[in-house]
């Protein structure tokens, strides 16, 4: 097999995306595994990337971002500061290997100090959605357990915010009394029902919420009401307090998967068109931009 | 000892309390147990009785307030509609038990259309407090896991309404990002000036709530500011939506744990003046008032 030029990691918290390149851009391999930031010990991170890469011979320039930057990471990575473009490798942070087959560098998140806000991961894949569309300027809505707003200027992430609707949504589907009003349906009419109500009326949240609960015991609700019911009431209140960020702005969706359309047809319900990327294919070729030299080195 | 004359028991989801009682409205011994309708099958609850009243030798009437009447519970109690009186013991559920001692009577819960609600238990509460305060018109706050607000007029739960905000604030303390940001301390100002955002800015709670863990990575809070934020925030967003229900309204605070002192001082902060009682000593005049007939037998 091809020796590979270099390896993108994506490190997040729960999981690890890994990929062979080859100089000129393209993928030799793939790999993922469950070792993410959050299992690990600052020791332990080398060890995972030798089981990933058993052939590896020569030495290897590695490039990661993600929470593997953390304090409690691999080796932190102190945050870039708002405004700037997305860190490029020159940002980076070197870790020396016992292994002296990996060279590895990880690239910094993002900080911003009023309002204090923090990105680890996304500001890759702010770079890569730049890489493919230069020019960009307007906001691009990161969808996920912390989704994030970003707004672009100039090739610049010019500020930032971060919602914890994706984390909210697990825990009340997951843990709370309403995870007995869940199942595997869907009802696009009661979601977008739901989403009109916090966007108009944000603070009776805690309230609507309830009142999925004592609609499953007092009505019978169609299969899918409830999870979209939950998934409306928080993503219309998010919707709420983000509209400076999408009122007559260019808006780009990083995200491919059901919760990324949700957003997507939230959007759309207010008359707001939305261009809508994948997030892994964002991140790998942001991590190539970093490895290019980004705009930041 | 004293054979009791009757037994009141509030049987909770999570726990349970009873009281044997003297014929004069005296309290001839108290228990509880972590045996709550949570862990108990319908065929359980007889055995906790007996183990909790070993020496009892003649047959004794026993009243039940609480979830041991939902439909998941001991024997279902089919809710009471709003606009009603605190059902009392005519509107109470009788279960057969093999256990010729206990004669056993399960109070209703109330319920209410649109918006769809039900409370389990706190109809008790509320009737305790009317025992006390007769011709009491006004509002009923009743934090907990599950808060509610009552309207009472003419000794009648007119309306009501609740919100998860207790929910909200357990998972997000103990399961959430943010539980790195908890500590045991407390701090007022910070309480404050968080509830005071969400009444005047409801749609950014998801994003308030990542701000106090983006704080905790780039600053140094003090302690207490954490857990205080996050209590204001919920609170506070819980009373711009329940406005309609205590401005300029007579307003009780069932409860005199933290969490209801709390509440007593956002409301406080809106120059709300507020009664406090305590939820125990209303649940068990509110049992005494059901037995004694209520006003709905």
């Amino acid at each position: 097999m091809t020796e590979p030029d270099w390896i993108a990691v994506d490190w997040g918290t729960s999981h690890l995306r890994l990929w062979q390149m080859a100089a000129d851009g393209s993928v030799l391999a793939r790999a993922e595994s469950p070792e993410g930031m959050g299992k690990l010990d600052p020791e332990g991170y080398e060890a995972v990337l030798a089981r990933l890469l058993p052939d590896l011979t020569g030495r290897v320039p590695v490039v990661v971002c993600g929470m593997a930057g953390a304090r409690q990471g691999w080796r932190e990575a102190p945050y870039a500061k708002v405004p700037c473009r997305p860190p490029g490798i020159g940002r980076a942070v070197r870790v020396d290997c016992a292994d002296e087959r990996f060279d590895v560098a990880i690239l910094p998140g993002v900080a911003q100090d009023s309002p204090a806000d923090v990105m680890r991961g996304e500001e890759t894949q702010v770079a890569g959605f730049l890489a493919l569309n230069p020019g960009f300027d307007g906001v691009i809505c990161l969808p996920g357990t912390h989704t994030k707003w970003v707004h672009i200027s100039a090739g610049e992430i010019v500020s930032f915010r971060s919602f914890m609707t994706g984390e909210l949504y697990a825990l009340l589907a997951g843990q709370s009394v309403l995870r007995h009003s869940m199942d595997e349906g869907w009802d696009d009419a009661a979601f977008a029902e739901a989403a009109e109500r916090t966007m108009s009326r944000p603070a009776s949240l805690a309230a609507d919420l309830f009142n999925i609960r004592a609609e499953s015991l007092l009505a019978e609700p169609a299969p899918g009401v409830g999870p979209a019911r939950l998934s409306g009431l928080l993503i219309g209140m998010e919707l709420a307090a983000a509209k400076p960020y999408w009122l007559g702005q260019n808006i780009a969706v990083v995200g491919a998967d059901r919760v990324a359309r949700h957003y997507v047809s939230a959007l759309e319900s207010q008359a707001v068109p939305v261009v809508q990327a994948d997030a892994e294919r964002m991140t790998l070729e942001g991590l190539k931009a970093a490895r290019r030299g980004g705009e930041d080195t």
